[in-house]
């Protein structure tokens, strides 16, 4: 079956491709629209709520539960996306782990550029700390520039002297906002869904005149000595397989026990296809072992 | 207990350097030493045989049984080692997977250099499928210069039109003859084990004279189209971290499912201090799981 799968997921990505022309606020629109009618599954409750001064959604899952919280940053490169838009994969990871979630509504840019993101996340992990909660019992995850936003956060936390969590995962994180990866030319055939010019306008709002060297914006070039055992997953059929492939190398160079899956033939967070698409199921289900260490 | 156990064992292997300046006899009477006393296991059962015109271990684990064969190829440069040393991981990965395994004794140079190795491997594998086995239930496993030699074989096997292994876990491949990797200066301080003018050694006998950068010498510069999955396991403790990274990334650039893990502070071949290193039994449990696909 998955060969048909992953064709229709390729189709069908292909069939609504984003566009930098339209506004922010039809992106952002359009991204949501995604969510509205996609179920986040039986048993899964979530409620509103504040962390570190942003709005925030909680989810809880039926059934055995486990100390702990994972902390979930949503992607869309960092201008579109919501706590909600997160919470479908955050209750996934959830319901597979028994530990409950929230997913964190960062500041966008353009009006909030960096390091608003990297402040809401730090902002966030803290509350979680001050409420009682230990490190060690708290996970981080993210998609897209939510994966780069979680290995950022941590790399902040680091610098402010707090004890990191235990693990990480990160799906297709976007992880260079310098567009340095060779696969952004190499594997724009082969991407349904991103182009050089969208990461770059996506990466101009963001960035708002920062180097984007800067290893808040671009944890490729930070030394992650230190960081918990990541897990990041990528699809071969992303532009983004280059950040992915790079921010795996730098771990190991940095000491820090990594793995990198990448799942041949499926596109930027294929994760989000999960129930129509094997492999998602599959990495999900690989995710969750990693966050619960069983 | 971890950090104990790592600094014993790059304590075990700082104190038992090798040398180039050994005769070839002595470093394989050296390597075959290090497993005299070794046990293979509770319920483990090994028996001689010949595969493909060469001698090699057969071995049957106690306990539920699956269909197949894991195809183990030793370590040791291509220049050292035998299916005997071999057999312990084997015997690990056996156990794990309820599959049994056969451990071959390719030739060796410099008396049998390139394409010795592969021929055998080759021939061993066609056995294999001409016994009656489903290229589908049988998994084909390396460490070192075996785990470039499985990669090698594969490919070497898809050129003779013949169907591939389901899926390969190669432990710290040694996959790039030309020693282009740049780890193999960047952590020569942090490997108790190898060096450049070690590596260097054994490819000389292994080249005799041919181009390492021949694919099926240094996988590395292969197109991997058409490989199963694959699941490649590295330590940061090593010279040969690159060779990982550059297989995993050549992997997913050719639309392989691909898995690098790189286990931070141990060394090369951690897999073999299995007992006494947690990082050890966890690793042989991963690539177990990912070579049953459980």
């Amino acid at each position: 079956m998955s060969q048909k799968q992953r064709e229709a997921v390729g189709n069908l990505l292909r069939g609504a491709p984003s566009s930098p022309d339209r506004s922010v606020a039809e992106q952002r629109a359009g991204y949501e629209g995604i969510f509205v009618d996609r179920s986040l599954g039986e048993g899964v409750v979530i409620r509103g709520r504040t962390l570190g001064g942003r709005p925030a959604v909680d989810i809880e899952v039926a059934g055995p539960r486990r100390e702990g919280k994972i902390l979930y940053l949503h992607g869309g490169g960092y201008v579109v996306g919501s706590g909600r838009t997160g919470s479908h994969l955050a209750a996934a990871l959830a319901r597979r782990t028994g530990i409950p979630a929230v997913s964190l509504d960062y500041r966008l840019a353009p009006e909030n550029p960096f390091p608003a993101g990297v402040e809401d996340g730090v902002a966030a992990y803290r509350e979680l700390l001050d409420s009682g909660l230990r490190a060690s019992d708290i996970v981080m995850a993210g998609d897209s520039a939510g994966g780069g936003l979680a290995i950022a956060t941590m790399l902040a936390a680091r610098r402010a002297g707090l004890p990191l969590p235990a693990r990480a995962a990160v799906f297709s994180p976007f992880v260079d906002l310098s567009l340095a990866g060779a696969s952004i030319e190499a594997r724009a055939e082969l991407d349904p869904l991103f182009t050089h010019e969208l990461l770059l306008a996506y990466a101009q709002h963001y960035l708002a005149g920062h180097d984007p060297r800067d290893e808040l914006i671009s944890p490729v070039f930070a030394d992650l000595s230190g960081l918990p055992p990541l897990l990041i997953q990528v699809g071969s059929h992303e532009v983004l397989l280059d950040d992915a492939v790079r921010l795996a190398t730098r771990a190991a160079e940095s000491e820090v026990d990594v793995t990198l899956e990448v799942v041949a033939g499926v596109p930027h967070v294929f994760q989000l296809y999960a129930g129509r698409l094997d492999e998602a199921d599959e990495a999900l289900d690989r995710a969750g072992r990693f966050l619960a260490r069983t």
